[in-house]
């Protein structure tokens, strides 16, 4: 506690005594507080920034009832990925970020692509769960378990900034049924056209959901993550639950992307309270505490789920892509946040007068 | 007319043809068409960006009437911006601008730093509004004048696109007044605390511009933007007015930072209606249309201003710093924009399927 408080008073001073009125960087400087807390050190730094975008596919997609578009264009946006012409391509070039894409259940067979799409498959899709759970207690396990492997490796490596992206056709849905297992909201509240449904075809995905919602009965699930991923998750969401809970013990800075990343979050941070996982910085409780979420999507719902974790992200571009997009373009406000507080010069090394401010 | 629907249905066409659902990058879409119009191309580029930093002193803050810190403080942070101390040179240095600091009338010499700061000067600041006019017509002119010249030099010299700030204690006051005079909103709903006033001190703040609209008749002004420059503006609100008119006749990208920005913006707006400017894009009859809003100041009323002109910027970081920091760290979303459209696949170049989906 007391050694929390001490850096935490020393980081405040420090941004407070930058040459600027105070508190005028406004967000950034709460970004720049709580990575400072993460890496515990007025000193913080960024090293190596990653995007991973975990890819799944989902049984449900194959029905067409909650998706614009089919299944396969799951597989064709990884190759797209691997050929460095989608928009997380774009963006990562643009900022230096190094792109990790993860097949985490695609059904495809990528082996001819082994060098730009990590093979971390747990399966061929998962299962409709329209009819079954989409997947076993084990596979929600192992996916779990390939996440955190994944991030330790990354962090071996030196890595120390991720943000999450995910791809597959028809995961709005499966986090639309976390959200609302989890947060007890009813499912229309987190329902969104997705990738573009036209109003019919959104409330049949509404239906549907709901459908779902009752057959797996999910409002008695709010606090086991793990069987909640087995009714109704998708391979790439439970390996990015498990990717947060490792980047959060290693004392990573994680960002957290749109729609997808959040329900990936809420699972994780059910197992974190659930398992009492330590938090690297004292005081800390959830995992809201530990990320930085990046944007806002337009899937309609996010914002009222992050409304609900009372967090609020640093961009509001409308975007509602996935891919781990909003978080690469939010990076470099994370990369200002650091750069401001070890760069900037004081009042008294630039010698300006604060008389008459209040500070 | 013509020219410009092709062109901008060209735009359209090959934004919603990139690997994504129709509008999913949402602020970047329109950012993209925005300056492929500018740029009157499918093939935008950005080259040579600039920030450009207008410095000047306010006749108004030796009464501290209005302002939380000394009259001196101008010149202190200009030294620290030639001494690369301050925020915006953390930001441009990330992520890659050239600054430029100009002293269009800071009281104090700059000679010995001619190299960092570029001298414009027009004077040792502004006379104090509260007793006679800031400055003469013909200063105003002048400033205006040499904000053109630099915008050109600059161009001369490669760059195409420039994100203005400024720097001069108390010109949120003359920001205020303008704004007041050019809406026709009240002068209070554009006071807020510029650097950190407390309560008792804003509502000084508020009697004291109220006092000074009231004197110089400015609700007789809206539309005499030379004349409201000589009565309440400073010398860096007329030459960024004079740069802003410049850019936009040489089609340039044109990032418009914060509160004092956006007013600057105003005037130039008005001196754009009155001489009938033709814009370098068909059916384009306002400075908004040319402009792209980087984000919206903490400072209360410029929210409300961006309403009033209906324009959304892009980042809401509840930030009040000025210094262009705002357009600092809007640009490389701008760079994104321009990125996407020239970098990302098709769906026909990628091979990603669309059945199912509304195009």
């Amino acid at each position: 506690m007391k050694k929390e408080s001490a850096l935490k008073q020393q980081l405040q001073h420090t941004i407070d005594n930058k040459t600027k009125p105070l508190g005028a960087l406004g967000r950034l400087e709460e970004i720049a507080l709580q990575i400072g807390l993460i890496q515990q050190t007025t000193k913080p730094v960024i090293r190596q920034p990653h995007i991973v975008v975990f890819a799944g596919d989902h049984g449900i997609a194959q029905t067409g009832l909650v998706n614009a578009y089919p299944q396969e264009v799951t597989a064709q946006m990884v190759l797209n990925f691997a050929h460095g012409g989608a928009a997380i391509n774009v963006f990562c070039r643009q900022n230096q970020l190094t792109l990790k894409v993860v097949d985490a259940g695609v059904n495809f067979d990528f082996t001819s692509h082994s060098t730009e799409v990590l093979n971390a498959k747990i399966g061929y899709g998962t299962k409709n769960y329209l009819n079954e759970p989409a997947m076993t207690i084990a596979e929600a396990e192992q996916a779990i378990e390939k996440g955190r492997s994944i991030v330790r490796q990354l962090t071996v490596d030196g890595c120390n900034c991720i943000g999450f992206g995910e791809m597959g056709i028809g995961n709005t849905s499966s986090a639309t049924l976390i959200m609302s297992a989890i947060t007890g909201l009813p499912v229309v509240e987190f329902t969104g056209r997705g990738a573009g449904l036209n109003d019919d075809q959104l409330q049949k995905k509404i239906d549907t959901l709901q459908e779902v919602f009752k057959k797996h009965t999910l409002n008695e699930l709010s606090q086991q993550p793990i069987d909640l991923l087995s009714r109704v998750g998708g391979f790439e969401i439970a390996m990015m639950a498990g990717a947060y809970l490792e980047a959060v013990q290693l004392q990573l800075i994680v960002l957290v992307d749109g729609f997808i990343a959040t329900a990936a979050m809420l699972i994780a941070n059910e197992i974190f309270r659930a398992t009492k996982q330590p938090s690297p910085v004292p005081d800390w409780t959830t995992l809201t505490d530990h990320c930085i979420f990046a944007h806002t999507s337009h899937e309609a719902g996010h914002e009222k789920l992050l409304r609900h974790l009372g967090v609020t992200p640093l961009l509001h571009l409308s975007m509602r892509l996935g891919e781990g997009t909003g978080a690469a373009l939010a990076m470099p406000m994370i990369q200002a946040a650091v750069n401001f507080l070890n760069e900037m010069a004081s009042f008294e090394s630039a010698g300006v007068s604060t008389q008459n401010a209040e500070r």
